[in-house]
């Protein structure tokens, strides 16, 4: 453990930031009664890239970078993410995965970032990749337009064994600029979700690499987070560097990995939600992958690719 | 106010980065026997890339933030500059927008930057906007290769109601790489002050970036200001995000900003200001926007582009 | 001198932020008994793009900035390095040049990075650049797989006139993420050392700007140091500012600059190696240079460009 990264450690740092300069952020920042931290970054806050790019930094629990940068889809341009980590188990399935499924009465919302470290949200990952994190400070990034209750609260301080003054609690709503960005700074952890689906053994992933475009927002949440879907299915590229020894199976696993391995392929996420009556189980999970992934394997040289990006089915998802 | 961003509180920070590592910068900073600060990023000094950069921000009263990339035109490589901003009113039409004209004497020059907001340089464009900045401290961006009179840096001081000493200015020349990479940064600028004047409310533009090339510099004043033109109207992206209930009218603005909207488009800026015998009134101001306006409606979700970048213009600007 | 920057006083900074984020730069820092501190880079330790993309700014010798990016090369999707400099001559030549040949016993290495500035290796480029620096710490990075000896550290010391304690090493294998990303990060060093060794007056390159893409490893050395030739020869763009009295001069040694000058041209460098039967002294040296050289005369406004990006040859040195 000692010579591990502390996710929360190093996102606290990335959440000062967040909160000296909130209103360059475009976040508001709030203490409930209970002194818990609370960050509106799209909700009644304008929040926006900047926001959405420290956001996927804290989301990696400080473990990897994020940068804006320039696409071009086919004629499409668009502002698109860029990360990197080479801590791509720990920053990905460690922290960035929304692992923590989360029902308060009503209230529902996915849970991710670092705090899942602390929670072990779910454990069987974090027996899986061996990680435990060990700090006195929690952060989870919920993927939400509603504030959670007092009552969640102090469960999420419960779960992560910290004070209720030493969690923090970060709002993104899919359907903002913020939330659009942080989804798509998910690439390199859907490329990670899926080959680790696929069987891949976790250790044997060294480094990450991945880009995703960041698209327009829509006020509907299901077309909203369609979108942020097509992003990475039809955007994203993910490139890992990996030390594999039973290389036939792993040219296996990256043919199957990108999106265009799904059946369900190829219209914009929308239509296929649509025709799976809004029924997230009913869509073939396959489909929840990069558009490209390139996997780098250091044990013998060799480079597999599998994929490609889909222009025409990100103008589709954009009507344009 | 209290809520709103100082855009020469920031811009005062970036301004102590550049004085702190000069050199690194290639710039040079100097103080009048007022005390005024005088940075020369392009004269006497060499300037640069990073210059150009860190100037961009400074421009946008440190609201929004810029980076130096790669982008390919056709089969033309080039650095190019993105900048985005959560504040996109402030950070352009606040501060960046080159709306102070100075004449002092026979000494002429365009100011932009921070400075503006405390000497209402237009004050109708602050009224517009409304926004003010409350700060003892300016910062004015001068394009320009001559130093300004101490005469002239007085009014500035008066104008801007902050002491001497209080008071930095900028200069860089349009045919210098800072320069160039400072005028490329104006993309988003550019795109706003063109969907103001085609009439677009301005409060509901609630992010934006955008991408542009820095082209090649001339030594010769008319040429070097011909292809800083060229890189936006020919190079240069920009895409908004708005909250805008009348779609209809949205869709006409976003059709009407590109710089192919206007008679004189496609020939390089040099040819179109020479058959206008070097008078700018007598170019269309439609011409003056980016190549290419991609604008996301959040209120319903659409999104709407038009132009094109325009790879063989850039080619006949830099004669390759 | 009084005016120049300290390539080891700006690499010494670097190194201590290298030194403080160890784990998240994925290096192992230890000292030895003399206190030299050596950095593992890519060893023992993991390494990654974080750590090859300080290092290449420590090569730099801190006056230049290198970014992580998003490239596509035809159809093949590459993360890749920028690096833009205001100080190309002695960023490149004067510090990042691998222009230290190291022997001491069996133990062969390439030095490069700052510490040459000191040791003056070698004389005749400093005498050429005009360039000395004077600071009491010094940065060595060694392009290899083994340690040196305590005898080679100081040597190394004595050479570069400092106390051993104030001497760092940093070791990159070429068949490592960070030792890849910094040979791509040298893109601008090879375009001036071939601009330097086709006859251009090295004061005349005012500013610097490049990008290559990160080529995936190799487990074998020759392998690997083939595909970062690759990276550079097939897919770097170098872009320079200079300001250059004999056009006619400068037009013929860009047209002779890029990696296409070259009879070896075309095939991926194993295979150009393999025909010299492993000696590179039988590969033509005009080989060695960017894909693409476009070059900005400030004193006329005229560009040069010459050679083009190679999909091809890079998909083949990739086997893919």
């Amino acid at each position: 453990m000692k010579n591990e990264l502390s996710v929360n450690r190093l996102a606290w740092k990335l959440l000062e930031k967040l909160y000296e300069k909130s209103r360059y952020y475009g976040v508001t920042v709030e203490k409930t009664s209970s002194e818990t931290t609370i960050v509106d970054a799209g909700i009644k806050a304008r929040g926006g890239f900047q926001a959405g790019k420290i956001i996927t930094e804290i989301c990696m629990g400080g473990c990897g970078k994020a940068e804006i940068t320039y696409c071009k889809y086919g004629e499409l341009e668009l502002p698109s993410i860029i990360v990197y980590t080479d801590h791509p188990v720990i920053a990905t399935l460690g922290s960035q995965y929304a692992g923590w499924q989360i029902r308060e009465g009503d209230y529902f919302a996915i849970g991710s970032g670092p705090a899942r470290a602390l929670a072990l949200k779910p454990e069987e990952i974090y027996n899986k990749i061996e990680y435990r994190d060990d700090f006195d400070k929690a952060v989870i990034v919920l993927e939400t337009d509603k504030h959670p209750s007092a009552k969640l609260l102090k469960r999420f301080a419960k779960e992560c064994k910290v004070p209720p003054e030493n969690l923090a609690v970060i709002l993104t709503p899919t359907a903002s600029v913020a939330g659009a960005t942080q989804v798509s700074g998910r690439i390199v952890e859907t490329g990670i979700h899926k080959l680790n689906m696929l069987g891949l053994d976790l250790k044997v992933i060294l480094h990450a690499w991945g880009c995703a475009p960041i698209l327009p927002i829509h006020p509907k949440f299901t077309h909203a987070m369609a979108r942020t879907n097509d992003a990475i299915l039809y955007g994203g590229v993910a490139y890992f560097v990996v030390e594999c020894k039973d290389e036939e199976e792993l040219r296996k696993i990256v043919n199957e990995a990108p999106s265009k391995a799904s059946k369900a392929y190829g219209k914009p996420f929308i239509e296929i939600f649509e025709e799976a009556n809004y029924n997230f189980y009913k869509i073939d999970p396959n489909l929840f992958a990069p558009a490209v992934l390139i996997v780098n394997n250091v044990k013998t040289g060799k480079v597999f690719k599998a994929g490609a990006t889909n222009a025409e089915a990100l103008a589709k998802s954009l009507a344009i």
